[in-house]
């Protein structure tokens, strides 16, 4: 990739105050190195990291840029979540490194994915850190950014589709719709979550990471106001072969998904959006593309798209 | 494209109950007639309608899939959002039709956007509807799906990358971040806010569509209590050769605005993750993909990537 550091060395200052932005000029471009060069006789060139949003699970749904940056990577560093079926179509020279979890099904801890990072690029290499969904949405890539800022890594950043939108989609919901919800608001299960505001909220609520408290929720939102007859979805693995959703009011949605043996990774949604007449009839028909013909296709029909048939 | 409707007709019910979704398999799978061809002597098939969200701007961020359909659709319904630059890039097969603005400025009412994709789509032909951003995000995408039930047609929805995410992070703004905010409240600045509910939000809040009325958002929010010094930010035009953003504390924000020229379409951000060290180190660095190397690249440059550069 024929640019490098701007090199200020600046780690920043807090974003007070107020200035024009990337417009303005501070670029640096260069004048052809690869940042995989090693210097002779000197250290390498520092390489760089690009955090990258890799979408719901189809890699039909990774960006175009995205997917060209799997193929020109050194290292791309994964988990379990996103496209990861496109692992298996990169180039050989493409080194994989699992974060996902480690032998004994314990996660990688995030500081040592941060040093992971740090450490590949300063080797000189490209590092591609495929994330599933957005880096920035309850992904944790601000800390991975962070700690690339800090360790003088050049850092870059692809944005995904999140499934806090894209999973209610592949339901046929949309998260704002005229007269039922004018926004959505966008959590994560493994926080705190603040119960009496989510029941007061008029906007749609998407949980993500919620499944192992879906109960706490559901009950919570109910016993702080909300109608239990909201309704509310479930949808498990969106965009991916395994897909598969439950809709119920909110009062019972946690007993719908035990009886359907929903799992995760799943995502929740609580608003009158859920009870839109599409939700229920998608239909999945995967998109036949050329890309798409071949050994995987027959796996991947039947979800890969949300279609909605009348 | 070897795929028709399962036909069952039925407009659905709202959403009360529990079923399994996409994976049980009601999928109707057809024998290879393309929907656009008509049927000798009688009706033509009923085309179909896909609901495509084109991203923040950048074609290359456009998802694989939307990108592959854009060139097989026979029609493409567009406005002036999202990503433009790609429709040029088209074959001369391909339909365009733009609704974004009528000839004196007046936007094409939704009904009417509606029916072109019924009619288009009933004479048989594959329609790609392109939307800036996410369909389902503030889009109006779910009412295009609602009118496209109603009259018979296929629909199909493609997510995209929504600027409430996207454009945050051109700016180097995780709307998520440890310690800083757990979630993202997604709203509309051409609908009712509540400015107390917002002022009150623990969560980062993002508003779309809201430039017009910046300063009484934001002097709103102070107004009903929430820290005058709060960072907050506007990103104009992200993933664009056109991206500007301004930072400054949520009270003074309208007027730095205002004193940097600032236009639409634009994003608001407030919130501390506004204040994080890596905003303000975003520069513009191409990303020189063989893609790129036309002769639109030095006009792309400049914005096209968020680079964050230490």
């Amino acid at each position: 990739m024929p640019h490098r550091p701007s090199g200020s060395g600046s780690t920043g200052t807090s974003g007070s105050g107020s200035g024009s932005g990337s417009g303005s000029g501070h670029v640096s471009r260069s004048s052809g190195s690869s940042a995989s060069d090693s210097s002779p006789g000197g250290t390498p060139p520092v390489g760089e990291v690009w955090l990258v949003g890799g979408g719901p699970g189809d890699p039909d749904l990774l960006t175009v840029r995205a997917r060209r940056l799997l193929d020109e990577a050194d290292v791309v560093v994964h988990d379990r979540l996103g496209p990861v079926s496109v692992l298996t179509e990169l180039p050989e020279s493409v080194q994989l490194v699992d974060v996902g979890k480690r032998p004994h099904h314990h996660p990688v801890p995030q500081e040592e994915i941060d040093q992971l990072l740090v450490d590949h690029a300063k080797r000189g290499r490209k590092v591609v850190r495929l994330k599933g969904g957005d880096p920035f949405v309850l992904g944790r890539g601000g800390e991975e950014m962070a700690a690339c800022l800090e360790a003088g890594v050049p850092c870059h950043v692809v944005p995904g589709i999140s499934s806090a939108m894209a999973a209610p989609a592949a339901a046929g919901i949309p998260v704002t719709h005229r007269g039922l919800a004018t926004g959505v608001l966008t959590v994560s299960g493994h926080d705190e979550l603040d119960l009496p505001a989510l029941a007061a909220t008029p906007h749609t609520v998407v949980v993500l990471m919620g499944m192992g408290r879906l109960h706490e929720i559901t009950a919570g939102l109910v016993r702080h106001g909300r109608d239990p007859q909201t309704p509310a979805a479930v949808i498990q693995q969106a965009w991916t072969p395994w897909q598969r959703e439950v809709r119920s009011p909110l009062s019972d949605l946690a007993g719908a998904v035990a009886r359907e043996g929903l799992t995760n990774p799943a995502v929740i949604v609580v608003g009158a959006v859920a009870g839109l007449p599409a939700a229920g009839q998608v239909t999945g028909v995967q998109v036949t593309g050329a890309a798409d013909q071949g050994a995987g296709a027959s796996a991947a029909a039947g979800a890969a798209t949300g279609r909605l048939s009348a």
